[in-house]
């Protein structure tokens, strides 16, 4: 089959690999119908995540169709069509009980392994170990662009941000960053009964996006102003939840700003370098601040809130790939702001 | 001043009665600008509330401007425009301080005062104890029939019933009732991420009513089939969370065949007799089944909401009075159906 | 091997009948070391429980030994020492994610099946569908019996009593029943701060048992002023959470009666009857009410328990039996009072 | 009367100054029995907290008995034996409505202002604004040295501590730091049922004290192995919960250190310097960091707990001293270690 491979630092190639078998009872092999470029993944190309070994196919998103199971899957039968969630989840060790997926212990520390530890989605079929556990069936009817973004984003922006912050009715909500993962909180706080979301971010098209896709208001960090505009769409005392989904200390350091005393920041974004955190000033403050990677054990309920119209996860497909152009498709992603794409689509027709 | 008297049984009034004055410190005297009535104030007319004893004036709902505060208040003054909280709280006891104040140790073992025990809202003035931790201030712009039903229906509908009934995201809600208290929660379920809203009622106008108030679907109880149509919105498991509204044995029966296992029964209708629980078929099923007085603490975020234009309680006036026609007003609302009316909005003029 | 069988109303036998083997690739074949009888086992044995067929061998309970994997078991192997549970968890159904496995769909609607609708834990060897998801690891060092009541007990009393009751630190708890459900309720209502813990129960020895497994209080019911005597433990406002550990509509009034505006009803006992439901006092109490069938999914945290030497199930197993004497255990644990016996602990040496 | 005044850094004296009296209607007048002194305290005497101007009388925590009270003071009468509670709450703010007093408005961005803003307890009167509400009443039978430390420290580490870090049964928690606020973390972490609290700390008498207190281990980071000994009392993942009560950098990055994947930290330690904080490292993690000040709306479950027995704030008063000996305990409490002093207990006789 066809595969991106990452062959070392940037290294890819869309090249020709064994298909994968079962390796394992638990496994599943999935024909990826759709697949998506997540920002991971451009850096893992930098060589910025060395859990990635040379030779590793890339990706963690998918929508496919069963094509074998193992012996041990009980649920799955060819022919299935599944979202492939981006963590993988053995379902029986202390961290998937809990649910909390995100820190399996089945391989190591982390439930997020393919495209990592293991080969990914970005090819023509892939390997799922634990398959039943790590993957949800698609309602009929349901689309793969509609779903596409069920596998990562869309979870990480509702289960890290809006979930972890614990937005509840009436709140106001800021989200720093508006990039896929920062437009998915904004699609969700909703959800949550927010009485305001605010989209903070720099560049026009993206706020824009964030106003189509449910933010209530939109402002520019390059605004000099912006602080003071936030502070005055609150009575003064500052957001109740504010979700960063950048990965940058600027942005923590926005949301530390406008978080109110007993208020929330909760972090959806990757960082790469340590924070100053001002403790002298937010240990009296009752504030709450959280981490973490996605569970997707959300994936069921945002099925459902598609089903009933209440969210569109598919307008964030702005380009579509077929998968031959594989290497196009990181080329335009590579370059988002030029081409102003959000997230790609690339079928395997 | 004018008010509407209960002289016992089938025995209302709109009679001139002496001005409320300052009895204590914490009293506020509110001049009442709009108030309604509530299906309660019919059952106390029939005799069937008997805490009401003949002479007082009935009434637990109003928006009204602050005319006199006693000596120890202090963050309200002549002038200030409140809704007047249904609950009284004295703001100190152990449930206040919960905060759960309609269970207010103050006057005995409910919040519940105005219009019951003391005098209430249906006049020109009201008295309110504790009156400072018994209203809450409107802002600047809002009108009073969009804050007049926060007094108790759309709080009820919300606490009681939407809160109680720990509505999730992607939740598939029944709200059995359509009267205002049931068109309440219909219209805040979505606050809470409800995929579904699925209103059950008996006429047509009201289940319209409810669809026009964000039900996604209506089903009417003379329809043989109703059950069945609602399980097929399920995916044949139940509904997740079941709101009673009406306050009859029949209906609560319905919500209790609804309910999926693992799910929720809210009560938020008033009974008269007992019910007869099928705890036999229940307790294996992992149902949760809560009752209770409204303890209105949500008023601010309700008004929050109606400033996000969220939520719109002013629909519900149907019909308009001034003060003086009370009786009309009454007329009207006691032959509710007839008149096709679902709450009045009487105003000082 | 040996297993008690059930052949009808009336009639168990300890009888010879082939040994389990895999039959499915998620199967555990697990030998029996230890196990006990359930009041629902004597249920069964009336005839009072449709499901179970004659043919069926008993028992929901055991520690054990796996003796025999299917190919698709990936964390236990042949000589692992695993708790039982009582629930038998698909551990990928909706209910089992969520996870509620009580109500796994992989065998119906319920996820009790051993000696239930499939054969059970009376025997020598049991198979265990979805084994891996059904057991829990005995850490090195504990004893059987310490382990055996964490099949059900344990966490039923903790789970549909103490977490479904609520249960937060200062509460006045009451305990109705005192038999092995209410006392694991007992035992484990500290662990969330219960201030007081008010066994409520008719016989002495039991009532006593109560006080030694943790409880503050013993109230016997045949004390005419059993009612005020509780009463006047707390601040005259009624019990915080009540839990009800029978299944009569006798004690369920009783725990009604008790429970405070604002408190908590947990139901734990197994009812075959209606209940005359006073919601007509109760709509306006702010009252919630829970049942259910426990999920086990506490037993890691009650093992943790075990090991910290904060609760001591082994105190339960009154009395002991090797497996050869099933009968007698049956026949000692059927006339439970007269020999004042709570628990058996049977063993296959 | 006299009051222990600050005159600026490093002066303090016990002086002369005029009774306090009522100026507003919600003022009560406390005649102080019992005092304090706060680690606060001492940082105000350094001249690093600006809000606290010369001329003030310190002091924030007392037991003592009502004197006076203003005309709008409903539930209070001279000769009341009260808490006085470290927060101020006027108890109809936003905040304190929530109920999160720390930040009520009446008096800016904080509940704080006894010994602060306004006058304290270090006197023979003290002036409490909202009085009602930022009192609780002493049960009979209490004495004032069982009550006097729930003013602030004992509710500190249990709200901040114990409640912010979500401890549940079962729980490994580490607390960092042994003085009061650590002590009283150790204290009441088995309210939540912890199964091991391993208090750190680094000197022994503290760490003794804390194991009289309720740690199940102590271990001292001045032991080389410290940081692998508490790993081997986790199943090597880390731990929990772990509570800080410290407030410098190096405690905090010790707190950051131990706790595990989906694990909380709660700090509860006043802070002067900015952190520098592995976001880069936790961002994954799935931690949840908590921040405040005491609201102390617990105060009414830890007298039920000292009712019941379970838990003994008392021990924590090491010295005792008369009211006019106010400059010898601030001397032993300046010098705590050397004098083995944990809290002076200081009457009005």
């Amino acid at each position: 089959m066809k595969a991106l491979v990452y062959n070392g630092p940037g290294s890819p190639s869309w090249e020709t690999i064994p298909d994968p078998t079962i390796e394992d009872p638990t496994d599943v092999i999935v024909r990826v119908d759709t697949t998506t470029i997540c920002g991971t993944d451009l850096h893992i190309l930098k060589g910025d995540v060395p859990s990635v070994k040379p030779g590793t196919v890339l990706g963690h998103e998918a929508v496919g169709t069963v094509a074998e199971v193992g012996s041990g899957v009980t649920s799955l039968v060819p022919g299935d069509r599944v979202i492939v969630s981006c963590i993988t989840s053995c379902g029986s060790c202390q961290y998937c009980r809990r649910p909390m997926p995100s820190h399996c212990q089945a391989f190591g520390s982390t439930g997020w392994v393919l495209g990592n530890s293991i080969n990914g989605t970005q090819a023509e079929y892939v390997r799922l170990p634990y398959g039943q556990n790590s993957t949800y069936k698609l309602p009929e009817g349901m689309t793969d662009s509609q779903a596409l973004f069920l596998s990562d984003i869309f979870p990480t922006g509702f289960e890290m941000g809006v979930r972890y912050g614990r937005v509840t009715p009436g709140d106001i909500v800021a989200v720093v960053g508006v990039g896929p993962v920062g437009l998915a909180a904004v699609a969700t706080a909703g959800l949550y009964g927010a009485s305001k979301v605010i989209a903070v971010g720099r560049t026009r098209p993206r706020i824009d996006k964030a106003l189509e896709m449910g933010a209530s208001h939109g402002v520019s960090t390059k605004d000099p102003d912006w602080f003071e505009t936030v502070m005055n769409l609150t009575d003064g005392l500052g957001v109740d939840v504010v979700i960063e989904a950048v990965g940058v200390p600027e942005t923590l350091e926005q949301a530390f700003r406008l978080v109110r005393p007993g208020g929330h920041v909760a972090n959806a974004g990757v960082h790469g370098t340590s924070f100053s955190l001002p403790i002298h000033d937010l240990w009296i403050q009752n504030i709450t601040f959280t981490t973490g990677l996605v569970d997707t054990v959300t994936i069921p309920i945002l099925i459902d809130l598609i089903k009933a119209g209440r969210i569109h996860p598919e307008v964030m497909g702005t380009h579509e790939f077929s998968m031959e152009d594989m290497m196009g498709a990181y080329d335009v992603f590579s370059n988002a702001s030029k081409h102003n794409c959000l997230k790609t689509v690339i079928t395997n027709s």
